[in-house]
């Protein structure tokens, strides 16, 4: 089973590596990470983080499953031609074809969302629209072989739902297990409905 | 403020990246990642990412908080004396020393965690009581200045935790916000006690 993870300048980190976490233990699967653009190194959109990622994109014809994570490195794609056509073709070889985060606007510039049903993180909701797609305010929306989770930390919960369609329900609660993944937020503001407007507010002091 | 993330090869890629996702967008703090051993380049316990780290951990002579990641890749390092010596000095100047999963079996082995209540993922609860810590099954324990978190995923729950203290309510609950963290996990087998024994017995199939 091979999940391809395109990562780009200014991706962001948990929209690739919580599903990476999950689907990575699958048994039979390998998560592989092809790089967008020239160079063999790619930094994320926080700035910590450099990864070493000598495959390109372009290497890639076809797979399972085809992972695309969202980020500020995204509005920069929307318009490249090249990636575009090779989300296309290579979802067209897919089981299934996900994003996460802002991961859906790139899903959306290829086409592949027109007249679909499809979320993405809140703060890109009202993009959505100009490539024909519907937004649906849930965590993860499947439609067909299309997956697409909501913003940045959706990818964990969309992740699991797709190691339990590749395998089974027991091998994907296995997988949550392992991961420890009994969220306990000290805090209950991660939806926009459900955050305050002062903390709303607060996100333009955000690094 | 400066946070810092030792990695080492065949760490837990979600026990780092799950709390640098939450931390690095605090207001006024830098996570930066150091790399425990010679080369700049550190590999995940997964086997699909490749991380160019610069930064040595020995040139790190004092931070706000230091947060040591678990994973395989910890059960080597727990009798090298170089390292155990960095712990116990780095963790005499930061405000927080903060251990996600097996991480805490660093912070053990360096005799910071004896006489305390701490976790750790459940597969190493056993482990903790060699270093006179109480193995406690909750999510985040917090006693003054030490924070340990459960396995792998509750390093983010431990993080806005982290996010709070360090800064204010608000400015946590925006970065709960700004990364859509509302899990809606698709089951409920996150813990040892919530998992059933088919589940459990099928971890041994993971990669």
């Amino acid at each position: 089973m091979d999940i391809v993870i395109p990562l780009f300048d200014d991706f962001e980190p948990l929209d690739a590596i919580g599903p990476y976490q999950m689907l990575g233990h699958l048994p039979g699967a390998t998560v592989r990470f092809v790089a967008v653009g020239e160079r063999g190194a790619v930094a994320d959109g926080i700035g910590g983080l450099r990864l070493d990622v000598p495959a390109r994109y372009a290497e890639v014809e076809g797979c399972d499953v085809l992972l695309v994570p969202g980020g500020r490195g995204t509005r920069r794609l929307l318009a490249d031609d090249a990636l575009l056509d090779w989300l296309r073709r290579v979802h067209g070889t897919t089981r299934f074809t996900a994003s996460v985060c802002t991961g859906a606007l790139l899903l959306g510039a290829a086409g592949l969302l027109d007249g679909l049903d499809a979320t993405t993180h809140w703060a890109a909701a009202g993009e959505l629209a100009a490539y024909g797609a519907a937004f649906t305010p849930e965590r993860v929306v499947r439609r067909g072989r299309i997956v697409t989770a909501a913003g940045v930390s959706a990818g964990i919960d969309m992740a699991l739902h797709l190691a339990a369609l590749l395998t089974d329900e027991t091998t994907a609660r296995a997988i949550q297990l392992h991961a420890e993944y009994d969220p306990v937020p000290p805090f209950d503001s991660g939806s926009w409905a459900k955050a305050s407007p002062v903390v709303r507010e607060r996100i333009k002091d955000l690094r």
